[in-house]
């Protein structure tokens, strides 16, 4: 099991100065043996007495001339920094304790939380080079962009292929980004507004296939030679798609597009290897709930300064559950604007549509997933709608809609879903 | 584990009789040591040679004056039977075989699937003075009616209180009928047509707890203390409903009310105990779907002779998945009538609703319940639209759209629904 | 959803009489518009005030001569009885609450908790005649037994056929008994030890099939033409068995015998429909778990005075999840006997072998099913060890053995076991 | 969803020559735009007349001189390549066909399968200096071996601490190794004789968390505030160990010690980011499985050349499931050997012990594991032992035996176990 626990508490002895005072927001980025840890946290410094809380712990201490002293106000963590020109920078030693009997010392450097920019919003139009099949914070960003700002750009399609049926990259939901968000900080919400998303081709990929994770033994029999690809056509026009060469009894079958991103998430923090562009979970990723899409925005949590959010993986179409594995698969031009929500937890990715809110639970089984959207509606109703337990249970009792995101890939997606309506007669 | 292995061959011996054909389709309702087991078939006599199938078996023999012999083409079973007025009756051996190693006497009645009743429909009226709780084939018929007819009824709540706050009966989802439809026979299948739900009362009863099924850890700790007894105001003139008392947050909440039944099932073949009125399973019952409302058609399988349909556990709203254990669970004057699909074979119950149809799969889990689903879903379309394996993969994976009934009983439900103008676009 | 809430508070008004206290431990037998509920209630008698808890609830009163009269400290709950010959009879009134809007009267017999019985053990020799196909409590008993006593008796195979391989009742599991456990009293535990099983005949039956609950797409495509019944050899000489009429690859195979009960369970309580005897839950029944073989102790709650034991679906030998439905199934002679723990609640069933102690959890998923028995453990754990929810913890994770006792049924079961020499370890 | 669907089919043209033929088993080591591919292929080369099969379909072709030009027998692909020093290396075109409609262009480079290096075995003794958190083939081998070799090395606890009680690297499940296995190539399977694991420390580390993927409601609530790391300490005289500062119920509680390794998987296929050392899969990784000690072999397949094997995360106790989290994690001395199985397809890792043989399933919830495990021991049963789908069944059902490895992890993992001494009576 992986097993990352740290005790930061910090301890200060001398006395004060006036030069520069350290109040205020700061965000600490830990390495820890190369991996990173952030955190964000609010200093106090009276004429250079100094106190905050770190990693969950509160510490008191001295900032002298550009020495900074601390200690935690329990456990025995004692840490030094110096001041730079940006910030600080230094090292603690957290003893052993019963949480960890291993001393550790990590060093670290603390900016400001950067302001939110404030020049006027741009729109960028963004073609993209380069596409990625990690969730990766290591990989470098495509395009810096300020809160307010809109981007248009495309993905390829999760093949690779863009909109002139030109292979771009390999296969696996190659991702376009990732997006720079400048003044995002670990700790804050990223949302995403999804402005547009028009067809750019002809046609999309799919197949006959059906997920093993929905069927029983009688369809996995009666679907056993099942392993077609098929190509739609997509009719821009009427906004309409049909199996290319229908025949038989889809002869005349045609079904309305509704154009959806199935790939949309945030940078994970470094360390462990980050999660490929095929997976899904509580930074997003490959969410494949076709509610994501013109009019949708999407809440996700910033990992890593900057957020560095990507996109790709569009579908013209999706049924719930994406059950061949493939939903109707193309490149698409897209057109999103983003903002912040400042220091902000949300468990798990949230989207709003203009009639509901949804939160998003990720899982192994369909089951889990749906616990986990249910603890995480729970989460947000009590945080802000300030809901107690009983009255949480009563709103979910009477309102809750599941919905069925995703049950062909490694994680199941259920989104829980309330009408906005509902929510406007409740009492803050 | 249950094991219930018949195989039934007959043989004949002698010469026919010219006296009175058994040509034509037939019930024969078999008693197997006290457990009823019904078969349909079509038996062809030609002047008294005679032939069908019974059991899953082929078989042929003879008819001379009111003697009938008969044997399997296969296996070495044997019987004899006995015209009567109304049928016939007589038993056989079914020998040991690979199947079951142990000789096995069944004796048997038969009797003519009768002819759908011609008489125009009615209408009836009827008000409970007994309900049930469970599905039971051997709860005596409340009432017979034809396929065709329209009854105008009334439910109890889930704890038994009707629509004058009086106590009629013990809780548990006890339920109104059963009702005896004429000419229903096993292997029929039975469409309810849902056509009035209306309230009788202006309260509902409900709690604030939350379903451990449908949670993690941080929201069980949350909750750990919600257990109580709710009671919801339902303004009939607004069809809106809030909580009695409402204050807090929740002071000016309201959400409009959706009647439905909770409750809708078929009896199940006698031998093992009948499943509780407040289970569900392939013949219904305690569903807890909320498209199960006015405008809806059930189709639900017939296992005795008579459908036996009961109704019940009405709810003036839920939420997906029934959260709270309870919904605003009320009485209701219910108005529906009734028809017969002959000879069709179902895996688990079907609700058409105005814009789709959905397949409804049970199991003790979610994950199950949607993989019952999709096997019943992908049944209903091969038979009903002759799609093949290729095309059913086609259809499901854009047009699939899946609904959690309910996750707070032994079975999870969930509903795989598809809108019915897309089927209309499929070639026979 | 099953709702049967019910606030029994009791009041009493006048002055007391010397004549007969009812100090002491009672059973109180409630109907319930039909339903049965039992509680179990210790009174104090002081000179005629009374006090006790009923059905959750303190209550205070008074015995004048024979009459009692009664009211709940909280709630407003008021009950009348008059004492009998052998105890007290009488009625009470729940005034609507928070709990249930409607007020609710509940008719009543008290009956002092019988002592047990100090007759010196018996060894009964049952030959059973009938058969049963449900856990009910109102079958009737078919042997009357003490605690301490022993029992040799038989059981009929899954299918019904005996030692003789007649066929003695239909299929379906059935069982022998029920057993009425003199003394045996709701909220007592009944203590099954296992002290002889035999096999009486030289074949078991089973097949070839694999619970699609156990496998995915590939090997139901592989198994799709399974449905072989197989008929095993027993030889009860060396104790294995083969496949009768064994070629290919199992010419030579055998496995060694290891008789066990499927099925072993107590009555539930009347109101809804017995659990059929191929159903499992908290009071046993179809466990199918493979340690529950000669030497176990089987620990059973008592739902009903008399316990009523009911046991059968024999197997000779059974691998984890019982994959094929059925195990090597057949006839067997029986021998066990009976102990009582008073006043003992337990979560789910719990067995007990020569060098482990088991919880098994119950569920319609594998998944719910290894909750279900961490749950019950963790209680065990905290109540018949004293230790505390750290303690649990630690304990847990050096010992928990889990295993898969079945997933073939609408309930899947898990045991979690400990070494019983760990807990020899644990300071009480 | 990832999508990389190859159709590669190859045609010849001109003559043949004389001075080197191809014949024989190759590695076709491809670059699909930037990810690698491995095939294996034996081709047929008859005086410059070839013909073989490459990603599933069958091609021929011609060799002259240096050069090769092929095309596949069906499908319409086309390759050249040229001979150099070590094999051969060319491109080919994949047309656009059914399975995708974009033509597709490979790079290969082909090189021989070597032959298995003919040394006598070797014993190594490694000291690792870096440690690996993801089952990478792009960390750079620690050290060449050859099947047959030992290797004495040690590893890390999970959080990065060695013998010495110093931290070494980061926590995660750091790995020993990778270790490249000369002559291993993409599909062999790889066997890992596990001769020695040896505690070189007194204390391992836990806490008194429990996984609530193991947990229902009262679990949850009982142990809400279960947070602590736990000590314990290993005497290594006596092999048992005791939480450090035992008191309360545990002051005398001791168990005995079973060292496992936790963590053992080769390195996946480049291209998706490898999985972190904190995840399982069917390349192995974090199985966590309690049978893999001393005396055990692991079976893993051979994905990329010399396999790169990896070790660590070991445990001097593990419950089933892992419920903790964290087992009792310690660093060790380790020894092995290895082996190699040409050419050999496995489902998933497969463990051999002295008395079992067990296939591991790995899945998001329990159930699926469970069924993955069944369908790779069917798999296994069908291949390395000839059976027929009835006889698998038939075993099965008389010879499985689940354990649960792991709960608390990403994936949870079962392993069917079946006897050996059964295997032995099958006939092959």
């Amino acid at each position: 099991m992986l097993k990352l626990i740290c005790v930061v508490t910090l301890a200060c002895s001398i006395a004060p100065a006036q030069e520069k005072s350290i109040a205020g927001d700061w965000i600490v980025d830990f390495d820890y043996l190369g991996s990173k840890m952030y955190d964000r946290t609010l200093i106090q410094d009276t004429n250079g007495s100094i106190s905050g809380t770190l990693l969950g712990q509160r510490f008191v201490g001295t900032r002298t001339g550009t020495k900074i002293l601390f200690r935690g106000t329990t456990g025995g963590a004692e840490g030094e920094a110096t001041l730079t020109r940006d910030g600080f920078r230094g090292s603690e030693i957290i003893p052993s304790g019963p949480q960890d009997p291993h001393p550790l010392r990590l060093t670290f450097v603390a900016t400001r939380v950067p302001p939110r920019p404030s020049r006027p919003p741009l729109t960028h139009t963004f073609k993209p080079s380069v596409f990625y099949r990690s969730f990766s914070a290591l990989n470098p960003p495509a395009l810096n962009i300020a809160p307010g700002d809109t981007v248009r750009t495309e993905t390829v399609d999760n093949a690779g292929i863009d909109g002139e049926n030109i292979r771009r990259t390999a296969g696996g939901d190659p991702q376009t980004g990732p997006f720079y968000v400048d003044s995002a900080m670990p700790g804050d919400v990223l949302a995403v507004h999804i402005l547009r998303l028009t067809l750019n081709r002809d046609t999309a990929q799919s197949d006959d296939v059906i997920s093993y994770t929905a069927m029983n033994r009688d369809l996995a029999v009666m679907t056993k030679d099942n392993k077609s690809a098929v190509t739609w056509h997509l009719d821009r026009n009427r906004m309409v798609a049909w199996p290319e060469g229908r025949s038989g009894h889809l002869s005349a079958f045609e079904v309305p597009l509704h154009p959806m991103l199935g790939g949309i998430g945030t940078a994970t923090i470094p360390g462990p290897p980050a999660p490929p562009t095929f997976d899904s979970g509580n930074s997003g990723g490959n969410m494949d709930f076709n509610e994501v899409g013109a009019g949708a925005t999407v809440y996700l949590p910033v990992n890593v300064p900057g957020a560095l959010l990507y996109l790709g993986d569009a579908h013209a179409l999706q049924g719930d559950g994406e059950l061949n594995g493939a939903a109707l698969e193309t490149s698409m031009d897209v057109e999103f604007s983003v903002d912040l929500i400042p220091n902000k937890n949300i468990k798990t990715p949230r989207v709003e549509t203009p009639d509901y809110i949804a939160a998003i639970g990720f899982d192994g089984s369909v089951d889990g997933a749906l616990k986990a959207a249910t603890d995480s509606m729970a989460d947000w109703l009590a945080k802000d709608y300030d809901l107690t337990a009983s009255e949480i249970g009563q709103v979910l009792g009477v309102a809750a809609e599941y919905r069925v995101a995703e049950v062909a890939d490694r994680n199941a997606g259920v989104a829980l879903k309330i009408r906005k309506d509902l929510l406007l007669k409740l009492k803050k």
